[in-house]
């Protein structure tokens, strides 16, 4: 544009665009000429109040502005209208309706920007880009003329295209039969959520501002779920259930033989965990005080088998090799086709299964860790029933599952159980005197501490979660009760009566048994459960380690409640996870979780999941030779195959055993890609 | 290909398509790489036999094939065990199968053609293009190996692309449940039905060759429905039944008050219908011998209420000013969301509708008859309660909806009924002794020759049908019994005691009164309702003359019932229609059901009858003030305001009284184009 003097110069912050406009151009029609990102849903009507942005007072003069005089024309009926209904915080004016009258720099706040970040909750402050499926659209619809027997839905569609540019709209069949009475009601203004730029999908007479969407991570033990506002970004409400499949099987392969004992009986499990999505969102949308019809996406993540039951697929196939799914692509559905209650348009996505035993959960930790993305060779875990593992950087990506059972869960463990409040979580054993001091969840001092008992109470004491399982055998290695081997040494009943005889094997009391209920003990089968546990957990880092030809990882991220929980150090110890740099190791919260989130923000980051997972190289653990022989070399503490430099520099390590040398033998296969 | 001595000759018929080949190419490979339309389901594995060939006999000296030797390998295995399946008639191989040995001439028999042509049934024989939505494909699916953890869904997949060239293939997600078992159940082969090139919507284990669907018209009073095969275009069954809705109003607009009088009264006319529809489509299903599940299309016409309450949306729109369509475009769907039970992935296609008065029939009748394909100004007419009345060629076509109300079905007429055995449906009156002959449906014995009586007896005449008071009224008017304003001539009382004062005013006695039933007279308001009646239909066609700015039309096809048993001299005598050879009037049959028949077979019928529809200009007669001045001039016989002359040279018209010039004033709106 030249510069006339009549014209001004408008510099929009944070983009840095600048343009020079005539006298009384609105502010947002010169965001729109600079492509400055600035939301509206009501079309520059001055009833959203999406476009607001915030004046910048002063003399710029890195803008070269220098100029005091009234840069705007004053707040209009408009404004005030909208100031009055809802909020114009102060300096914040409509753009829409703001017309500039002398050179200016403006700022967009980010709440007005459709694309903006948002912050995700937890551990780490990761951002979210904000790029919904679903815009609303306001508008304003030609009347039905009896020249011009247009349909109804003729002329939304020409609103949409004339006020918004939307072109070749395709429309949801079953709005058919409420359009004619919405737009009567609305007065022919009505606000239409549109999908993906192509279909219309939901009309609310007048002016409709709210969009939500569900994301929901279904596991096995827990459902747990996020409404958000699709606008915001906001996590409006969070909530979680008990999985009710439970009473058809604790684990999965117990759900699997369920199905294939009870004919049906997959039909039973889908029903189940359908109506308890149900009463999952009933609970969100009180929460949040919102109403259900608003909520219009809902994303999953699930291990493959809650995937295939979710659908209503026979999981039968998942229980045996070669353990084929159904389908490794992700899945996009109408939401009600799955019984889910929500806007009768919305729509559900499945993020897509990675292999038979690497479900849409581990392709949602890839979302939400994006290993694609890091030079770094970074190791993801998340430890259930089964651990899944990814190993990669931006170069390459292999997973595998390994069986672990549930023994960092706390079950299978004598005194093991769920992390909640009652159970040890924390524990340090004396190496001279073998005296235990622990914590427990639901209070901040250690058991020595003055006040632990008046805090907890002896028979508030009730186990040992997953978290302190791991410290207490770390602990008692470290301490020396327990050798190499994991054999409690009953040598040293004399040091401390700790040290108990139990048959054949020795055990470990933290607290002798009360009245309330019996002792809190470590058992030698406890150890060995441990050690089962590791040693497929370890063999299975192994085994991906191979596939990527390298001898350590530059990372380790652990995800889900037991990597939170855990301290990364007494996971090394016992080698649960290989050496790294401790500060390198750090919990990533519920990343499945989070990369249903993504995938319900972000419409971007669904093709680039599902291309991803398709790279991800597979590792069938079952048949890989190499896995059993791993297997058995990691049930030593520490791990015989690897020395732990990293960590002897933080830890006084047990001097290691000379370990049995096994042959290699796998550099053909590590050098194997999958075409 | 150069012309070595291993190369033969192929040559097909009847496209003429030929090609040198090496020595042992199989036939449909030639065939193939000749662009050749020939079909295939299985492949080339010897399976469906679509692909079979006649050999032509004897020398082709006009190909230049002279060579006696044998052409062709012996019959092969595969062929002789389809043989034995299901038949090979002499002459016939499969192409897939055999090779090549000689210069040969090959013939592809419409059946074996993909894109052939099947004929309608009907008064005229028409030809529909046979390119269904939906084809068949079978395949033999990579079974899942542990190394390669691909779904079973994406190794489907994989297969249509390979043996198929289907790239980008989408699918129904509802498959997914019984994928797997499906394709065990087939061990690994599977036939699949693809939409539209473009999405999996059915699979059966192993080879499968049965694909059907179903066009249906919706009336008022009847629906009718054609189940078809989509692989031969053949009409399996028909069929047709009451709609149900009758009970909610015999007509329209008493269906509309209804509804408004009663909310909720859409659903329950939707639910009668659907469930009607449903108990036709298993009449058909058992006439046919298929299975339902084999059914994955279904299409429909009806008039804009029918199609409304079809769809579940309440017409009140539709029963008053401005008349608002909610949709004016063709509606695509899951059959299911109607609640029809066809295969569960169906497809349902509605018509579009042209106007609020103008429906899904109408466009129907367009596709049937193709005016769009013409020079001719031609003219379609279809008779119901409303008359839909189109007038136009290559050029232009408008269209409109003209009120006749019931009385040209028989309906408000003292002795009128509907065309069933008994009815009088042809009349002759002797102008001189105004002595009525006549024929009653279910005979083809005039009442004046030998037998009528036993072939009828008289108790069997039980009223005059539409047709039969169209013939009633022209004889009396053609007998100078009734005059030009349709009054009947009390003076002739003297001529014949048939003729009767009534009250005021004077009848026609067909048949006297007997114990079973009052007499079959015609009343002077039966004149008067026909008058009505004609009057609107002229007026209708008048005013669509006067858009098109034409004196007269160059064809006339009468659809529906009414059309197709009128004798159309009559029909020109009354002024129903205007001016026109006789021989370039004539029946149409059901247009509307033969296009929603073109469209379930014809997928490119679809958008064709889309964009004609929406380039259709709509004349809204109600609020058009030339309609109300044409509808008073055409009450008269014949028509006031246009001569007949080429009916003149015909038939022997009474003298035209003097007939009063109407302001015409309508030439701004016979130029006016929509945009």
């Amino acid at each position: 544009m030249s510069n006339q003097a009549d014209e001004v110069l408008v510099v929009f912050t944070p983009s840095g665009k600048r343009g020079r406009f005539p006298v009384g151009t609105p502010l947002l029609q010169a965001a729109r000429y600079l492509n400055v990102d600035i939301d509206s849903v009501c079309g520059g009507r001055g009833i959203c109040g999406r476009c607001q942005i915030l004046v910048s007072e002063g003399e710029f003069a890195k803008f070269g502005i220098t100029s005091t005089a009234a840069s705007l024309e004053p707040i209009t009926a408009p404004e005030l209208k909208y100031a009055e209904r809802r909020e114009l915080k102060s300096g914040r004016r409509l753009s829409c309706h703001t017309k500039v009258l002398n050179d200016i720099v403006v700022d967009v706040p980010a709440e007005s920007q459709v694309h903006h970040q948002t912050v995700r909750k937890g551990v780490e402050h990761h951002e979210i880009s904000l790029n919904p499926l679903v815009h609303l659209y306001y508008v304003e619809v030609q009347e039905p003329d009896m020249h011009d027997p247009s349909g109804d839905l003729r002329r939304l569609l020409n609103a949409l295209e004339q006020d918004w540019q939307l072109t070749n709209l395709d429309y949801e069949v079953a709005l058919l039969p409420q359009l004619q009475a919405l737009l009567r009601a609305g007065k022919w203004r009505v606000t239409v959520a549109v999908r993906e730029g192509k279909q219309v999908v939901a009309v609310w007479p007048g002016f409709h501002e709210r969009l939500y969407g569900v994301a929901v991570d279904v596991g096995s033990t827990t459902i747990a779920a996020h409404l958000c506002d699709l606008v915001s970004g906001e996590v409006k409400a969070s909530s979680g259930l008990m999985n009710p499949q439970i009473r058809f099987g604790e684990d999965l392969m117990s759900r699997v033989s369920y199905v294939m004992m009870n004919p049906g009986g997959d039909g039973e499990m889908a029903k189940v965990v359908r109506e308890s999505l149900n009463a999952l969102i009933q609970k969100l949308v009180q929460q949040a005080e919102c109403d259900i019809t608003d909520i219009l996406e809902i994303t999953f993540v699930a291990n493959p088998v809650m995937h295939h039951l979710l659908l209503g697929i026979n999981p039968v196939e998942l229980g045996g090799a070669p353990f084929a799914l159904a389908t490794d692509m992700a899945v996009n559905m109408p939401a009600k086709d799955l019984d889910i209650q929500l806007n009768p348009q919305a729509r559900a996505y499945l993020l897509p299964c990675i292999a038979g035993h690497v479900g849409a959960d581990t392709a949602g930790m890839v979302l939400a860790e994006e290993p694609f993305n890091h030079d770094a060779m970074t190791l993801l875990v998340d430890v259930g029933t089964n651990a899944e593992i990814v190993l990669g950087n931006r170069h390459r990506i292999v997973a595998c599952s390994s069986p672990t059972g549930p023994a960092f869960e706390g079950a299978q463990i004598s005194a093991g159980q769920r992390a909640a409040a009652g159970a040890i979580e924390r524990i340090r054993i004396n190496p001279e005197t073998l005296e235990p001091r622990y914590r427990v969840i639901g209070s901040e001092l250690w058991s020595d501490e003055e006040g632990f008992a008046e805090a907890v109470g002896s028979t508030g004491i009730t186990g040992i979660c997953g978290s302190g399982i791991i410290e207490v055998v770390a602990e008692l290695y470290l301490a020396g009760v327990i050798n190499q081997d994991g054999v409690i040494d009953g040598s040293l009943i004399s040091v401390n009566p700790r040290i108990q005889a139990d048959g054949r094997t020795f055990s470990y009391e933290i607290l002798a048994a009360t009245e309330q209920r019996s002792a809190i003990k470590i058992m030698q089968n406890d150890v060995r459960a441990i050690q089962l546990a590791k040693a497929a957990l370890y063999a299975g880092i192994k085994l991906l380690m191979d596939y990527q030809a390298v001898k350590q990882v530059d990372r380790i991220r652990l995800a889900g409640a037991f990597g939170s929980h855990i301290d990364v150090k007494y996971a090394m110890v016992l080698g649960l996870i290989p050496d790294c740099k401790l500060e390198q190791v750090s919990a990533a919260g519920n990343a499945a979780g989070t990369g249903a989130r993504i995938a319900l923000l972000d419409e971007k980051s669904r093709p680039l999941i599902e291309s991803v997972v398709r790279q991800i190289e597979k590792v069938e653990t079952a048949v890989e030779p190499a896995f059993q022989d791993y297997f058995v070399n990691a049930m030593a503490f520490p791990n015989k195959v690897d020395a732990f430099p990293q960590l002897a520099q933080v830890v006084d390590l047990p001097p290691v055993k000379e370990a049995p040398v096994i042959a290699a033998g796998r550099d053909g296969r590590r050098a194997r890609r999958k075409r």
